[in-house]
């Protein structure tokens, strides 16, 4: 099953980020496990803060992107629709906060739980 | 003069944000304007979040080193030496807070407005 990213309609899939039709871009990948979704990106030599640490600019970068690759499937699992039906999920950043703890050596992985808020339809 | 970030230690100059010894890095550079500090930043054609606006990820990117930068410029000019005295000031980010109000076709600059909390040495 391809990334939540792989989903995008071609036009919205330009994304520096996440974007498969962005080869200059990170292609950062989202996928479902269980109940949490999950990015897994290994950064590349230059994406470094000082040298050994990852540079927290992509790290917020990864969080913006796995962000809204879960607010689309989110939004396709609440509706029990497939994410290669129509019309398409598509989602921006509006408020981004990230606070570093420490300094990361590698990205392993960025993960959200998902909290159901309201009855999704299906238990309506 | 140099930007702020031309001014870093050379072992400390690897960021992908702004490190004069990153190649593959944005070389975010930072300067002043009377009091205030000023970024201006050229996207280039790949940083796009959606086709024509410029991707979110990087304007954390640009804020992220802008705040560093004029962290340590702040702190030069606290302690009235140049910056190419030592020791070197570098810092990083703690935290981060982006509000993306609304989808930006360019970005033309960052801004901070140093206002001073306590009496500079200076004045003392």
């Amino acid at each position: 099953m391809p990334a939540f990213q792989g989903y995008y309609p071609e036009n919205l899939a330009h994304c520096y980020g996440c974007g498969h039709n962005n080869a200059h871009g990170h292609q950062i990948k989202t996928f479902w496990e269980d109940d949490e979704t999950v990015t897994h990106f290994q950064p590349r030599p230059e994406h470094t803060a000082i040298p050994g640490f990852v540079y927290g600019g992509l790290l917020a970068s990864l969080i913006d992107c796995h962000g809204t690759g879960t607010a689309a499937a989110a939004m396709y699992k609440a509706e029990n629709r497939s994410m290669d039906s129509l019309p398409a999920f598509r989602f921006v950043t509006g408020s981004l906060q990230v606070s570093y703890l420490k300094l990361s050596r590698q990205i392993t992985a960025a993960k959200s739980l998902l909290i159901p808020t309201s009855p999704s339809k299906g238990e309506e």
